[in-house]
C-alpha cells in the first residue's frame, strides 16, 4: 500500500471514463487525484477552470508518480467545454436539493459506467470544487448524480477519496479475485492423507508419552485434536514442520528408554 | 463530498474494527486517516510507535473535524500490546512473499469483519507504515491478510486512501441505498395517465399545426414521440411544464386563427 511508483508508465487500459474536476482550488489535491485514478484505471483527467491555473508544480510532487496523468491532462473554460465529447456524465454531489435527477451509490454508478463504455460510449465522472460542490448549472449537464453511501454523522470528503472511491468501485467492477484465498508461495495445501499421516503421529507419541492414558476419555480428546488440524488449510510445508516438532519433543523420552 | 463537518459529533455506532496504524510517519496522514475512518464510521484508532511522538497538531489540522477520534486515539510501543484486547486483526499489505497467509479483498474482508463483529467479537485493521509497509514480525501477528484489487501497474496508495477504501467498504458492507433510483424532492413521478394527457395534448396541437399532416407517416411518428416520452421517470411537476410549452407554443396559431 506504500512506496511510490516513480515515473510509472501509465498506459491507458481500454475505454476508461474522463474524469472532470471542475473549478479545483489546491494543486495538491489535483495531485493526488492523479494518483487515485491511477490506482483505479483511469486515465484521462480534465480541468474546468482551476483556481491557480494549469500547470501547476504542486500537482507531480503530490502526483507520486502517476505523471503522465497531469501531463495528458486537458484545461477547458466551462463545463460543456470539458463534456462535448462525452456520451454520459456523471456527478458526484452530495446532498443536492430542488431537481429532478438520477441518484446512484458508487457502485451502481460503476457497473452502469461498464455497461455503456462497453458499448463504445465515452462517460465522464464530474467532481466539484473543494468546498463549495458543484453548482446547479453545473449538475444541470449530467445523466445522473452519485451519492456515496457513507456516514451521515460526516460527509465531509477529501476531493481525491472521493476519486479514490470512484476509481476503485470503477477498478473493482471487473476484478475477479475471489473474497478469500489462502496464500501458500512456495508450498502447497496438504491433501487428506498428509493430514492424517501428521495425525496418526502425533496420536502415536501422545499414546506413549501417556497423554492419552485415560481410556475413556482417549476417543474425545483425538477427536478434539484432530477438529483443531481440521479447521485451517494447513500447507505440506507446515505438516513437515509438525513432524519435525513431534520428533523432536519426543526425542528425549525416547532416549531415557533407550539408556534404561 | 466536501466542505467541513467541524466539530462533528461523532458518536460510535455498534462494535465498529479497531484501526491500528503501526510506526505511522506524518502527523497529516493520521489526520487524514481520522477523517476517512469517520466518513465510513470506524471510530477507534491506535498507534503503534509514532515516529514523531503523540500527539501532534497537524493531525487535527487535517482530520477536517474528525477530532474525537484524534483524541481517544491511544499509543502502544507494540504491535501486540496494540492487539491484546481484539480476537480477529486483518492488515492491509500489498506484496508479502515467502508466507503462507488467508489473503482477503477489501470487499471480502469487510463482509467477514461484520459477521465476526455482529458475534460481539473485536476486530482490527492494521497499517503498516507510509514507506516500508508491515514487516514479517507484524504480519505473522494477524488473522489474515487484505489486498485490494488495484491497477497492477501501479499500486502506490497513500495510507489515508487505503483507509479510506476499508472504511467505505465497511461501511458499505451495511448500506441497503439501491444502486439507482430517481430523486424527485418535491414532487413525484408521474402516473401513465397523466403522461397519457400531455402526450393527447401535444399530439392535438400537433395536428392542428400541421406537424402531423402526412397521414401514412402520422402512427410511426406519433410512436416515435410517445418512445421517446416513455424513456425515462416523468414527474407530474415536469408534466405540467411540458402542458405549459405546447400551450405557449401554440398561442401564436390560435391567436392568427382568431385574428382571421
Amino acid at each position: 500500500m506504500t512506496g511510490k511508483d516513480g515515473g510509472a508508465d501509465l498506459h491507458p487500459i481500454g475505454n476508461s471514463p474522463v474524469v472532470i474536476l471542475v473549478r479545483p482550488q489546491l494543486a495538491d489535491n489535483i495531485g493526488a487525484v492523479a494518483r487515485a485514478m491511477a490506482n483505479g484505471g483511469l486515465y484521462h483527467l480534465r480541468l474546468v477552470a482551476p483556481r491557480d491555473g494549469w500547470p501547476q508544480p504542486n500537482a507531480w510532487r503530490n502526483a507520486s508518480g502517476a505523471d503522465r496523468l497531469l501531463e495528458d491532462a486537458t484545461v477547458h473554460a466551462t463545463v460543456a467545454d470539458a463534456c462535448a465529447d462525452l456520451h454520459h456524465v456523471f456527478a458526484t454531489c452530495p446532498r443536492p436539493r430542488h431537481i429532478v435527477k438520477s441518484v446512484l451509490t458508487a457502485r451502481g454508478a460503476a457497473a452502469e459506467l461498464r455497461a455503456i463504455t462497453a458499448r463504445d460510449l465515452r462517460c465522464g465522472l464530474m467532481f466539484g470544487p473543494e468546498r463549495a460542490g458543484l453548482d446547479n448549472d453545473d449538475m444541470a449537464c449530467t445523466d445522473a448524480l452519485i451519492r456515496y453511501p457513507l456516514n451521515p454523522g460526516f460527509m465531509s470528503l477529501n476531493l481525491a477519496q472521493a476519486v479514490m472511491v470512484m476509481a476503485y468501485e470503477w477498478w473493482t467492477a471487473q476484478d475477479q479475485t475471489v473474497p478469500r484465498t489462502l496464500m501458500t508461495n512456495e508450498t502447497r495445501i496438504a491433501n487428506k492423507a498428509e493430514l492424517e499421516n501428521l495425525l496418526t503421529h502425533l496420536v502415536d507419541e501422545l499414546d506413549q508419552c501417556g497423554f492419552l492414558q485415560n481410556l475413556p476419555k482417549r476417543p474425545g480428546m483425538v477427536r478434539n485434536i484432530r477438529h483443531f488440524f481440521q479447521r485451517g488449510e494447513a500447507t505440506e510445508q507446515e505438516l513437515r514442520t509438525f513432524h519435525g516438532i513431534v520428533t523432536e519433543l519426543s526425542r528425549g523420552r525416547r532416549l531415557r528408554g533407550r539408556e534404561r
